[in-house]
């Protein structure tokens, strides 16, 4: 190519922001710290649950003047030990931008090994059965392991993107009061390097862990006991013949448990292994706290090697020699949470909310800990941001944060339920058959135990309570038919399934969640009837209605617009819709009949279509008949704030 | 979880390395600069070509002390406008880790339009046909559009995870010679900031672009003609109601014909496109100097604008008001190249290479240039790697590195013919039948000129003739069927097509490709026959001699090796083949009857199975019968060096 004339009218730059993240707008008066130690948002503790929510809160629009998060240790190395990604949490992470590089690094369990005693040899296990590990319908159907360490690089990469200081480092909350202060009544007191300085800040988020500063200023404690049974957890390169040492493997042997949990490969290409062995030892509740200390106490790394050799038999396993074991300890398994998730100023706004292992602690076994934490702040991201830049109207504002609680509380209350049955079944022992009582555990009661739990702990199994921003469907008007949730029917309160689809505009085969990025948008999900192109037909109606009326009524940007068609019989020209439809949704047209089935996938007749408003969260907010624009509009105006009618603004 | 106990044997790190690109193992002296200003490779320019190829060495072990890359421009933002990636290209960004960053950033093109001057109505364009862009099985069957300046980073980012200095900006290469110096042949004056100094080093590549310096140091010319066709290029946002504006579409109208381009996104949310525009000028042989520099300076921005509204209609297009135009330029339409890619020494071993623009230029419009740059590194820097580390027999080091040129010359000459076709045809005028002579143009022309050209325009069609690295199979002996290479059938010379399997090990699905990372290994695969569970059948006696006789004769992790099944009744058993199978397999055994079928897309007979070697670079050796041990062994045997005999070592 010779190139003989020409010049750049704008050079295009390569930055790493993600394109799809434009701050939210906000109606409120912008923040200017002008000089005083105050903030938005102050984030109490910089691991998953506290990065993720101040990654939120910076692409919707906070920067480092208005959002301070804070974490007790100095070096940033974090002493968690956290492991593994559920599919929900991965499909979050893909919202963001940020699943891939995590997906690349880590390793995939996508099957499940069961192993029993033998009924015929004495003290050998015996193959039972190989499953998937999970059964929910899922954009990504696999589990990922790999070291927190290694995960929070990615996420503090990209929250210095949108926020220049990041996490402050070696800074410790010693005090949190919330006064009447009507616009920052928040007041913490920051210790950082031996100088104490007091903060102001609207709001403050306690997502500092099981040993939480913010629950004990607040002088709350977490609630619940112990199941008494101590457990090892060792981190190792394996040599064995253990032929499922590959896939997460469930181990009832007649000496105690062992569950096997295959990890991401380290530096030298070997692959890590997670064992978690049960110990001969339980505490009782009559123990004294000394007897209880003594018995954690008592093991060592050879003990719990012994017994997860002792379980393995006829197999073998050790540790590769010279450096094999990476990390162990014991615990007791215990179920702890907070009776409340936020603290609420005297006028009943909640001011302080709790995230993650501040609210809730329980047993590492299900791999749920980082998932549920992160969840929280994803919960609570957008009805914060919504509050501080008066996207929400005022009278709904406190009712949104409210539901922070009312929707997050029952989902730990779920996790603690699961976690005990898990741990219960887990350290019991397992016989071939049941006892003449119906007493003992058989392999089947596990593997059903472990079946019904695995929506709930995919995290896309959960669903959110009637809250502000769930509307629930009464039956006798629903447009959607099935109630196979995990399946993919559209359902207010859970998420909306990812399903694959060609776009008009392109003809490419696109996710549809990637439609759905976390930036904070609400949008509204429209599947159209067989009648799309009939002029007076409801489906051309409603998206005249949405694009000329609904959505030019809020502040640009702040709701989208995602379309689906049945299938028609030749190409859609967009040119052939209400004039508008182009301007909203060109890139986000879809034919719902080609690759994946929309239409039968969320529940839909396609000869009614359906209308949907799916939160900035990805859960559905609200389902309406094709027609029903009223229903959306209604929703639509308690969540978030319209636009002044330009007759008021003159 | 609460832990009682527990110390960290190790800590784990999170360093962004790629886990799967050690260093290759070194059989020679290592080098120490020891003061002296030598390296073992210069790399001249730090493009597409040059970056791949500087960040390929550094991955396979050379570092700052012994590779140098230099670029004379000082700012590092590129000015070349290279914007879309092949298929065969991003399967190699992904063997390297770097794909996914950079599709998730690009733009998919997946289906290319044709448009037509109406039979009916004058001077207005009707649509002929959509069809896929890439009709070759590839593992990313799109081509991706992202401009140059948007990939270069994550490329750039990674090498510096290997090499501390990165690309030496503002360096100027002012002379080389190639010397008697047995060690340090390559003599190099390079100009830093005024600073002249002399470098020599063991090879010196050529990857400076169109302009080269290297090339006019060796005093070599790029030869080829101008088609005379002179084509406007822009970069815009446009307002159009042209319904394929985002699919890539060829216009041919009655005025002259566009090429439509869609590109990504830029940070307003808005979409780029680029559109290729027919001028009405032509340069003649026989126009001076002088006159053809009037005639393509004489194009305004406006000109090339109203030459695009006039092919587009009856649709309107026109940039988005204010700043809607990002870049423009004019350009002659031209094939050049040099006659021979290498330069030896006086004992005949290359010493000086080019890569990319340095030996080959064309016009832009198929979008290959970077592609094919970028590939001319991947292809040389093995060859380069093993000869320096020694890791090639002395006796085939100068056949390795001579088979760069016969590799990668048919490949740009193919490129100049393609290209020169596909200039003609876009710029002559298509009609909608053939006239009386069968002379003029028609659609379907077009079309199969692009379908037959398909498979090499994805960069998944090639092949390389026969080499010391590429070794073909005799018709007589060959255990292959099957002739539809572009399909996947397995065929020296070809790269091995990925397919989707289940792991053994986990039920993971997986791409196969992913066990063929670009770590600079050769890979032996193996096809095992259905009787792979009987230990004196075909299948286990060449899994234990190559287990236990060739691979250890190498130096360790020099050949890796990737195992497919038939398909089994039962679970395979890594215990019950030869004992070394798992130590060199257990996470690259895969089931090759799920998912993908890959006996039948490989043209594989499951009763008689085959071996194959895959080259560093993803391109198949030698292909043989599964018992045809000796056919591997000789393969290998002239491409990597044998570790001594155990005997003769003592």
């Amino acid at each position: 190519m010779t190139v003989h004339t020409g010049y750049t009218v704008k050079q295009e730059r390569a930055q790493g922001k993600h394109l799809l993240s434009p701050p939210l707008p906000r109606l409120t008066q912008s923040f200017e710290q002008n000089g005083e130690a105050k903030y938005e948002v102050i984030v109490v503790g910089g691991g998953p649950a506290g990065m993720m929510l101040t990654l939120l809160l910076a692409r919707y629009g906070l920067d480092e003047t208005s959002l301070l998060c804070i974490d007790n240790n100095e070096s940033g190395q974090s002493s968690g030990h956290a492991d593994a990604f559920q599919p929900r949490t991965l499909e979050v992470l893909k919202s963001l931008g940020l699943a891939d590089d995590i997906i690349n690094a880590g390793y995939q369990l996508w099957e499940t090994a069961v192993w029993d005693p033998s009924p015929t040899q004495k003290n050998v296990i015996e193959h039972t059965a190989v499953n998937p590990l999970i059964s929910t319908a899922a954009r990504y159907p696999f589990n990922l392991a790999l070291h927190l360490s290694k995960i929070e690089p990615f996420i503090e990469n990209d929250l210095l993107r949108y926020h220049k200081q990041g996490i402050q480092r070696g800074a410790r909350l010693s005090d949190v009061k919330i006064s009447d202060d009507p616009g920052f009544p928040v007041e913490a007191i920051i210790e950082d390097k031996g100088q104490r300085r007091t903060v102001r800040s609207k709001y403050l988020v306690g997502a500092d862990g099981a040993h939480s500063s913010v629950r004990r200023c607040m002088e709350l404690q977490l609630e619940g006991d112990s199941l008494g049974y101590i457990w090892g957890v060792i981190d190792l390169i394996v040599e064995t013949d253990f032929p499922d040492i590959r896939r997460p493997s469930f181990i009832h042997s007649s000496t105690g448990s062992v569950l096997v949990i295959p990890r991401e490969q380290v530096e030298s290409g070997e692959y890590l292994t997670r064992l978690y062995v049960q110990t001969p030892e339980k505490v009782n509740t009559w123990d004294t706290q000394e007897t209880t200390k003594a018995k954690r106490n008592g093991f060592t790394l050879e003990n719990i090697l012994q017994y997860a050799a002792a379980a393995f038999r006829p197999f073998k396993i050790s540790p590769k020699p010279h450096g094999g074991v990476y990390w162990w300890a014991v615990y007791e398994i215990s179920q702890r949470m907070l009776s409340h998730f936020t603290v609420a100023d005297s006028a009943g706004t909640p001011r302080v909310f709790f995230v993650g292992d501040a609210c809730h602690v329980h047993s590492p076994m299900a791999g749920q800990g980082m998932n549920v934490s992160m969840m929280d702040s994803y919960n609570l991201a957008w009805k914060l941001m919504y509050s501080i830049n008066g996207l929400t109207p005022k009278a709904s504002s406190k009712s949104l944060l409210d539901s922070y609680h009312t929707e997050r509380y029952p989902i730990a209350k779920q996790l603690m339920q699961f976690d005990r049955v898990t741990a219960l079944m887990a350290s019991g022992k397992v016989t071939a058959a049941r006892d003449s009582n119906g007493n003992t555990l058989t392999s089947e009661d596990f593997i059903d135990n472990f079946k019904e739990g695995s929506a709930f702990m995919s995290g896309c199994g959960i669903e959110y309570q009637e809250s502000i921003a769930v509307q629930i469907t009464a039956d006798n008007n629903n447009p959607i038919s099935g109630t196979d949730y995990a399946s993919g029917i559209l359902r207010p309160g859970r998420r909306l399934l990812n399903v694959k689809l060609r776009r008009e505009a392109d003809g490419s085969p696109r996710d549809l969640h990637d439609s759905f990025q976390s930036s904070g948008r609400f949008r509204i999900l429209v599947l159209a009837s067989s009648d799309l192109l009939d002029p007076q037909g409801t489906s051309s109606q409603t998206l005249k209605y949405l694009t000329e009326s609904l959505l030019p009524s809020y502040a640009p940007s702040t709701i989208e617009m995602v379309a689906v068609h049945p299938g028609l019989p030749s190409r859609l020209n967009l040119n052939a819709l209400p004039s508008r439809v182009k301007q909203y949704c060109e890139m986000s047209f879809y034919d719902g009949s080609k690759i994946d089935d929309a239409y039968q996938i969320f529940g839909v007749d396609n000869k009614r279509g359906v209308l949907a408003v799916v939160r900035p969260d990805g859960y559905v907010g609200v389902v309406a008949e094709l027609g029903d624009v009223g229903r959306i509009d209604d929703y639509l105006q308690k969540c978030v704030q319209r636009l002044p009618l330009l007759g008021v603004m003159v």
